[in-house]
């Protein structure tokens, strides 16, 4: 299911948007985007958000999931990469690499626009304060620690990020043959297995 | 010698500049620009850029050298990457993913905030018509696709130029730890092989 369809589904059956006009979805993704926005992913808590927004804390569990779910639903994507991720992550070891490649390669040629502007406009603002590269740090990133079970110093999910970063921005973005143009399979034969390298080398 | 220790060396012996007020160097550098923005860089010519500057086309060659030098120049970069490109390539098949990386880390750690400039005004912008993309794809792509011997179909060098913009993006723009801090090494060792399977696979 799609984040918007997630979304007008919550709205659908939510009981609070049933009871009054207050759009309590449309209140929490703008608290949160505040909170992302001033004080980080990693220094915002949904308590927070909850009480700014003026509902209660477990609304957000049942609008949107977890904390990581919430701040890729304020970028308001026609895809969740958090749950795409997070299918890819499942699975045997040995071909994660080919899994995750599959997985961007799959969503994003579906959507190559949003991928260009969520990429420009990510990188010409102060990248540093994007909430896209909140994404990158807190959902990507940190999912394929965990998943692999790494210190937070390890290089390999960085890496590993910093390559389908790399895949989407000449794919999608710059369009450089013949990248843009090779069929999904060509390109998971050969960036799955490097990919891989970056997660599983020691 | 740096492209700024060239230009100067340039204008300091070059018997043009000698001869009148004009500037045959700002000429060049001015027609060029104009040309790769309008006809992009495959279909602009050296003749044709000496022409619109008004000076004859052996001056292009004894101010910058060949037409991907000219290219690179009219970036104002403070180092020419085609040039440290063309050394790392020089060497061993085998450690070409070693040395393209660490030349590509060495250089830009020292100006982390040019190759950020670039990146985002290139990636802000029309980004398939920026020069900084035709760096990329007849300079680095085209380069590495010589160096291998491989059809202009193989995706290897691009894939490869895609790791080295991704690992760019994240250490100097995004500045994602533990990227961002990780010594020189440390990157070379792990990331380094990684763009070697890029090349080299089949």
């Amino acid at each position: 299911m799609s984040v918007e369809e997630r979304a007008s589904a919550g709205r659908g059956r939510g009981r609070p948007s049933a009871d009054s006009g207050f759009d309590a979805r449309a209140a929490i993704l703008s608290a949160a985007r505040r909170h992302f926005a001033d004080a980080g992913f990693a220094h915002s808590t949904l308590r927070a958000i909850a009480r700014d927004a003026g509902v209660d804390a477990s609304l957000i569990n049942h609008h949107f999931g977890d904390k990581r779910s919430l701040l890729v639903a304020t970028l308001d994507l026609p895809v969740d990469p958090s749950q795409r991720l997070a299918e890819a992550l499942a699975g045997p070891d040995h071909e994660l690499g080919v899994r995750v490649v599959r997985t961007f390669v799959t969503t994003w040629d579906e959507h190559p626009e949003v991928f260009a502007t969520v990429a420009r406009t990510a990188l010409s603002g102060d990248a540093r304060t994007s909430p896209v590269l909140d994404v990158i740090r807190d959902v990507v990133v940190s999912r394929l620690r965990e998943r692999l079970g790494v210190p937070e110093a390890s290089l390999g999910p960085a890496l590993a990020a910093s390559q389908l970063l790399g895949l989407g921005l000449l794919r999608y973005v710059v369009r450089l043959e013949p990248l843009a143009s090779a069929p999904l399979e060509e390109v998971v034969a050969l960036h799955g297995p490097t990919v891989q390298r970056s997660l599983t080398s020691p």
